[in-house]
Order: structure tokens, then sequence, then C-alpha cells
């Protein structure tokens, strides 16, 4: 999407020698690049949040596949890379959706022929994130398109929470996918967005790319959503998700359950928008077996902002003797979600229902 | 309650001269007293949140009063006063309370005994809110003692949102009190402390008075409280409120709607602590009727905490282009609250059940 009225995106590749990608920890304070030019830069991006999203964490482990084909390309040792990628954020099931798709793809490809081909495949994997983000997108415009019409003019409020923007895809995001397609096609939309706490990317992320493409947008507690739509506030919900089971259940971003929660008791609708490799049909039950991210609670105990000389400092926000506990994503029961928006149409949150649409994945389990 | 062993509360009268207060902005990272020597001071104390919290509004107003009749004690004056004072806080039931009552004590008294009655009557109303709040605690500790039975000596896990400890009234608090007698009497509790974004009251106020008082205690970010309750992790949820309809409604700091939604939907019981002065029965539907304060945005767009040198530093989290909102309060429907917790016992939030408990704040209206 646009800075400053410039194209951009999340990750792009340099020649076939190094990966380029948006520094995230900086936004929205400094806009910086990092260039990853080895298999562990790759991981150290991925573990520390350089890059976060689980369609650019996908993207980044397959250029990171191509970092250790550049140094060996033989399979034991892309099939080391891929354990050491998959192992730097375990809930992220695209992680390994896109270590797996590479390692597939280059079994059977000559040796010597590897490096060149995980080039060519992980950009192919980038394109078509591109692609199914925009049908995404397409698909969510249309509900987009039905309250505007019942608003009559008044501003279209579309609430959302964390980060599923164009800065943790390669490009248009997922839940922001249909909000930059209903802007640019000039609908009056105004986006709330979560701050998200504990790691912002609310405040930080989606605030900063809305901004960017001049979406008119308000940010704010993460508290505060509840109430907006208590008084009609909030015409619809957008969110991501790292991982949706055969059931329709929603693991997100933690605070998504509670956002789902107010939206069914006050009649918004809440929708989640996901790119089909995030859905995981080996579980069904998300709350009973999705394993949840425990982050450092060093998290919740500090956050980083800019002084009034610009300077990025960290400061403690906690007593010295209070523990912190830092759970990262909650599952959002199928129950709470008016659908899903995937690259092929909405679709209920049912197992029925995705079957029909995705029977392939459901074929391979 | 205990700081570092010692006893303390959170307002005290220096002879009938001044009023000091715990300076509430500075904590955790810094334990400051403040001296209010004239109404301006009382009034600054309540709009700049030196103290907050219901209860020590009402208090800080009382004592305001007190230091306005030090200079004129004419009626006329101390009605303007009165007045000024309940500017500052819109949202807070009993601070027009407190002012109420203190005019109306002195409506009789002699013009030059006016001073003194003041400050007796201040304090008066002090040690009551003293024994209102240890009664709210005792018929608390009930509900914490049955779970307790339940756990078998694992801990009653209990969360609490915002700051309704002691820090917000004189002393015990109203969520706290019985978390305070059930620490007290050995129960075997531990505290999930919401951060309670924008003001971060839970992080700042509610951790460090529990620390100094030694009750095991988590800071959570106020996202992650919907997860904990899906995974049994809370037994019961206790806040506090600054405004209970008559209908039974709650009106609370601005995220409380979700927590009690969360808690409905496990199963959890969500209890609010209140002293009756903050029950307003001239309004029903809380939802429609209770105008809601929307706070400076700077309060979501900045926020303090301590440099790695200790120093209070205020650090902006959000782009330059961003707008923000920032409702301080929401409002829970009775339908998702267990019970109240009053100084006379655990009341149906019901009209009939408070009328039955409350018979004379019915009367009045």
């Amino acid at each position: 999407m646009k800075i400053d009225g410039k194209s951009w995106r999340a990750i792009w590749p340099i020649g076939t020698e190094a990966a380029e990608v948006i520094d995230q920890r900086l936004l929205p304070h400094e806009f910086k690049t990092m260039r990853l030019t080895e298999l562990n830069d790759a991981c150290i991006a991925i573990r520390d949040m350089v890059v976060r999203g689980a369609p650019l964490i996908g993207s980044t482990a397959a250029y990171g596949l191509c970092l250790a084909a550049n140094c060996d390309s033989s399979h034991a040792s892309l099939k080391v890379a891929g354990e050491k990628l998959c192992a730097t954020r375990p809930t992220a099931i695209n992680l390994r959706w896109a270590v797996e798709r590479m390692l597939a793809h280059l079994q059977d490809v000559l040796i010597a022929e590897i490096p060149a081909e995980a080039w060519r495949h992980a950009e192919k994997i980038c394109e078509e994130d591109v692609k199914i983000n925009h049908s995404i997108g397409t698909h969510g415009l249309k509900l987009i398109r039905e309250i505007e019409q019942r608003k009559q003019g008044a501003p279209v409020n579309i609430l959302t929470h964390c980060n599923a923007g164009w800065l943790a895809c390669v490009d248009w995001g997922t839940a922001t996918s249909a909000i930059y397609q209903a802007f640019d096609a000039g609908i009056n939309i105004h986006v709330w967005v979560d701050e998200t706490r504990p790691r912002n990317q609310g405040a930080f992320l989606t605030a900063w790319e809305l901004g960017k493409h001049t979406v008119p947008h308000t940010v704010i507690a993460d508290n505060a959503g509840g109430h907006l739509m208590q008084h009609g506030q909030v015409d619809m919900c957008i969110v991501g998700t790292d991982r949706t089971t055969a059931s329709g259940d929603v693991c997100n971003k933690i605070g998504t359950y509670l956002k789902a929660l107010a939206a069914f008791d006050n009649g918004v609708p809440f929708y989640v928008a996901l790119p089909s490799p995030t859905i995981d049909v080996s579980v069904d039950d998300g709350l009973a077996e999705i394993p949840i991210e425990e982050r450092s609670g060093e998290e919740v105990a500090k956050i980083s902002g800019a002084d009034s000389q610009g300077v990025i400092r960290s400061v403690n926000l906690l007593p010295a003797t209070s523990a912190t506990a830092n759970p990262a994503f909650d599952v959002t029961p199928a129950r709470l979600v008016t659908g899903l928006i995937t690259e092929r149409g909405i679709v209920k949150p049912e197992r029925d229902a995705l079957l029909k649409v995705f029977p392939e994945l459901f074929a391979k389990s």
C-alpha cells in the first residue's frame, strides 16, 4: 500500500542475495528497513518481531530457506533450517505451512538448482499472498458496501484489533484489505483501531499504515470497544487470525475474544479475514487444542515510545514487586463469529461450510 | 492498609488547616504526599487525579469545603465552593453526594462555628467510609471463603479492573476490601490485576497497593482476562463502580463491561463492590441515561513510566496523524452482574432487591 504516496510491500527480495523487510519494531516513530542476508537473520526477524503477522512470517520463512539454500542447498541442511525457522514462533500456523511448502517444492529439484528455484518459489509464495489478500478484500468490500447503503452517507465504522494490515502480509493485509479497497473506491469509512496491548500493534502499526494511506481512523484503548458498540458507533468488526480451526474457532491476538463477545452482545457483525493457509483442519476445538504462546512479562511491564525529543525510550510501568502474565493469543469460539472472509468468499464458521469451500484442505487431513 | 509494614490512609486532616493526600499520579514510581491548603488545591487534586476513586473524591470534596470554610464560611460562599467542586469530575456521583451532605449539615450551624463543624463532619464522612468499606469486605469475604472451600488449598483467583482499592477510598477499598480481609485471614488468594489502559490505574495503583500489603498478584494486559476465564484461571471477578443505577446497572472504568461479558460467558461470578452512596436511584437505565466522561486523547496517545534511571518520562505511542477517542467509563448491564457487595450484604442487581435493602435511598427520590 501507500507510504507518503509511494507503493510499498512489507518484504521484497534483493536479487537472490538477500531479502529486505520494514523493521516494524521502530514504527510508528522511525521508518527503517532491515536486510536479511542469512538464515539466522530471518530467524531473528521472526523471533524478535521485526516482522510479525501470520502471512508475513510465512513469507519471511520462505526467504529464510532461500538464504539457507544459498549457503548449503542439501536437503538435510534445508530440513534443519526449516526446523529452526518453525521454532521461532510456535503459534503461527503458516510459518510451518510456508516451510513445508518450500521443502516439498524443492524435494525433487537438483541440488545445484535449489538456490535459484528457492528464490523463484519464495517470490511465488509472496505473489500468491498478494493475490489472496486482494481477493479477501474484494469479498469484504461487498459487506462494507451493504453497510454503506444503510448508512446513507454517514461513515461506515469498522473496528479492528491488532495489526492484520499490509504490514502483517506482503501487501493489502487481511482485515485491512477490504478497508483499503473501500477507501480507494471512495466509500466514507472510518476505522476504530484497538491499541492492542501489550505490544501495541494497533497503535504502532495499524494506525501508522492507515495514516500513511490517509484512511480516517481513531485509536482507542482496548477497553473502549465494548462501550462504542453499546452506543451504535461500530458497524462491523474485522480482525485477522493466526489460525482458524476446522470448526471455525479463531485464534488471534489476545483480546479478540472480548471484542467478539461485545459484538455478539450488541448485534454487531464480527468478521474474521483470513487466507486459507491459516486454516488448520487438524484442529477442531480451538479452545481445548491450540497451545497459546506465553510471551515475556517484560512486554506488560515495559512500553516503548518516543520522548519529547523523538528519542525512542522504554519505560517501566509496574511496581518492582509485581508479577506479570502475558498470554499472546486467545481463541474466539465460532459461535461468536459472523463469517470468515476468505479469498474464496464469505464462509460460515462451521466445518461443513469450510469443507464445501476448501475441500482440498480437508482431503489432506 | 499497609505500606512497608506501616498503616496508612489515602487522605487525612492536618489539624483544621489542611488535608493531606497521597499524590497518586506518581505511583508506583514515587511515593509522595500533597498538602491541600485551600479550596482550589482540592479542586485541582480531584480534577488532575492526584486523588481518584469515587469515595476518595467524596472525602476530598468534603475537606475542600472545610478549606473553603476556613476562608469564608458564609452559606453563599460554601454553595459556590460546592458547585466548583462538583464541576471537577462530572461522572462521580458521590462527589455531589459528599458536597450536598456537607452543605446540608452546615445549613443550620452558626456562621462562626461552621469551620470547626465542617472539619468534624468531613472527618465523620471519612470514618463512615472506612466503616462502610470494612463492612463491604466482611460480606465479600464470605464469598471468597465459599470458593476457598471448593478449591481445597489451591489459590482463589480474583480478577479486578482499575483501582477500587484503599487508594480509591480512605482505607480498605471497595473491591479490594474482601481481598485484604481474606489475605489477612490467611486465605490463599491471588489477584489478576488488569492494567486498565489508558490511565493504568490497575498497574500503577492496584498492583502497588497489593504489593505493599504483600498480597500475591499478577498484572495482565486488559486483553488477557477473557482468555484466563476461558481456561478456568479466574474464580471470581470483583470490581468497583462509580455509579450504580436503581435497576443495578453499573457504571465503572472503561473495559469493565468487556470483563463482565467474559465472566458471564464462562460462568465466572462477577461481583461489584460498592458503598451505598454510589447508588443513584434517579437513574434506571444506565446505558441510556448515564453521560460518559470523554477524557483527553492525550491519555491514549501518551503514557508515563520510569526510564532505566528511574526518571518518570512521558512517551508518545502514536503516529502524529492518528486521532484518538477516550471514553473513560462504560456501563455494565445488571443482567451481567452476579451480585452487588454492599455494606449491608450481597444484593441482587435488581430494583426490588435494592429497594428492600436500601429503602431510604428510594424514599428520597
